[in-house]
């Protein structure tokens, strides 16, 4: 393997990682008890409605993120689109114009709009002063969401949606096992809907689950998880399957033991970057704001193409050649956020889907690999001149 | 264990089974296929986001059902809803009154109505006939459904739909590897949704396949499916996490490998019950209809309370005794249907619903236990005045 920083893989040099090295945690337990979990499963003969595990891992989540109600689902996009079914939002609904595609869409499936909303300039996250322009008549909630390790001001967000009389949720989708002011992601808001896809450090292959307090919203989520209902019965108007697989909640309770072990190296690693690509020009690390704690599940970093001599997408591509990819798009096209946002210029949103660059963490991420990565993005940063030619400013 | 057949467990008797049986197929490949396609897995470190095994399932599919596209998605009602999406389905789509919930339901996400249809009173399934006084205004489509290994007269159906104007698409969620005319189902209307619950002869824990042989059908299914879009981009109104886990595709490849074995099980085991039931007054086994191969994966009687003595659902608590589950109520609440109806009296589906039930069939039922299941039932019609003091008419 070529560990000598001397060259760029766009420029001839051999890759910075012998192997493509994906984003994300994608947290496997051992062999040995991965194999005992399935075949506890398999001698069962119990696959999914609601099993044993997925109500042991109800439980937990509940007792973990002190909540009444830990309800899991199979996906989180599914599990906001209950949410906004059960909440019974209504016409428009304020989202970031900052955040994954699936956070605006879950609102279609439920027939309501939503309202694009800039998000705060330094945190790229919802404040009271974001959202106060788009607090439009028709607006009967607020669907925050706590990105990559940090969050949005919830408590601020709290007063305006008290204030103004709306429901305020929350996509937490990124943010198992953060806290705002000591108290863990999960119980704010009317509900909070978390993933466990692979791609997060509580992975179920596919998985989410949704927290409230709130009793009633309860028994709504749950009644329109299950076609079948489940609980006590409340009347709703659909129903949908959301129901998480044994096998799911069974990779879930084996993360969940590992939690302690997969944070501290979520730690190391992301400190690991911040002092590898420390006094690069023009990349700035983005570290988590608005917890007290964060899982350091994503590294995000913001490319300012004039300081840096590359654009952000140019860099994906050096990235990609090195065997390293990294992630700069949200998913939410442009040309949708605009239409969405009453016709509204959203500069910081817009100025942060430029410029926001993902780069890999977790489980399949060597340690020593992080220098490794740094250090050809420093190249890059260095030869910018000459990687501009081969590729394009 | 106790076989003799001169008592009934609501009575007194010992239960005619040792242990609850479930419904449904259940099936299981043995624990050493099982852990070597769990190993794949855990070798791959791929666990969802269309992985190889989803491929290779929608591969083996398209192929075993002559369909140009088999998109794997998590669940039948969220292909259901994908596909009512997909296709543009607007204003009212007949739906049968006698289905599952989840039909109707699917329509609920996409914005749709469903105009409940009577069925034919012979087959319990949708004609050309049954369905001609719904063909109001406002009608968009239609959506059959091929229940317990029989099937809707979708030849008749077709020729409606194509009179009309309006889009015929079929749940067959109960229907996969059935015929009709010699033709696989799946190939069947705009598209087909076929389930791989673990209830159904093609078990996957949870998931389902949509068949469509429209190329621009199913870019829209497979941009809706996934958040970040599949293959060509078509411009998508709505998008949704639908996406089929590897551990799912691992189980329904088996599952899908040893389908001759447990096709002709499932028959053996529906000719079992039919020479068993036999002469009970009141008792009327449900033949598949509308089919030229059947899966036989349910076993379907109609209760004539009057002329066996009991009602079918003390029938249910008296088999519940038994220790064998037995599932009346198709879960679609009659308050609703008759709303959705636009209060049209639906005589034939009112019958078929109260008067239908489910007994086990598949990889759970033993089948000695056929013969005890049905000289129970024999026992409770001879004794119904003794059965009906004791639990009520």
């Amino acid at each position: 393997m070529n560990t000598s920083f001397n060259g760029l893989a766009v420029l001839g040099a051999e890759p910075a990682l012998p192997h493509r090295l994906r984003l994300g945690q994608h947290n496997f337990p051992s062999w040995e008890r991965y194999e005992a979990a399935f075949r506890d499963i398999f001698e069962r003969q119990y696959y999914t409605n609601h099993g044993p595990l997925a109500q042991a891992l109800e439980q937990r989540l509940a007792e973990r993120l002190r909540v009444g109600h830990a309800i899991c689902v199979t996906t989180a996009t599914i599990g906001l689109a209950l949410a906004a079914q059960a909440l019974g939002v209504k016409g428009k609904v304020i989202v970031p114009a900052l955040s994954y595609v699936q956070t605006a869409q879950s609102l279609a499936w439920a027939g309501v709009e939503p309202e694009f909303c800039d998000v705060c300039e330094e945190s790229g996250h919802l404040t009271p002063d974001s959202v106060a322009p788009f607090l439009r008549d028709g607006v009967t909630g607020m669907l925050a969401v706590n990105l990559w390790g940090g969050a949005a001001d919830i408590r601020g967000l709290q007063q305006v949606a008290e204030r103004r009389g709306i429901k305020l949720y929350i996509d937490s989708a990124q943010a198992f096992a953060c806290e705002i002011g000591g108290k863990a992601v999960g119980g704010f808001g009317r509900l909070e809907v978390i993933s466990f896809h692979s791609s997060h450090i509580l992975g179920a292959a596919e998985g989410a689950v949704v927290c409230t307090d709130d009793d009633d919203l309860a028994a709504h989520v749950r009644n329109i998880r299950s076609n079948y209902g489940m609980g006590r019965p409340v009347p709703v108007g659909k129903t949908g399957n959301g129901r998480l697989s044994e096998a799911q909640a069974a990779v879930a309770l084996m993360n969940l033991d590992d939690l302690p072990e997969l944070l501290a190296r979520n730690h190391r690693q992301f400190e690991a970057y911040r002092s590898h690509l420390e006094g690069i020009p023009g990349l700035q690390l983005v570290s988590p704001t608005g917890v007290s704690a964060s899982n350091y599940q994503n590294v995000v970093c913001l490319i300012d193409a004039q300081r840096f001599g590359l654009s952000r997408d140019v860099l994906i591509s050096v990235l990609a050649a090195e065997n390293v990819e990294a992630v700069g798009d949200l998913g939410i096209g442009a040309e949708w956020r605009k239409a969405g946002s009453s016709g509204t210029v959203l500069p910081n949103a817009e100025r942060w889907c430029k410029s926001v660059l993902q780069l890999p963490i977790g489980a399949q991420l060597d340690e020593g690999a992080v220098e490794r990565i740094a250090a050809r993005i420093r190249l890059a940063q260095r030869h910018a001149a000459d990687v501009a030619r081969k590729l394009g400013g």
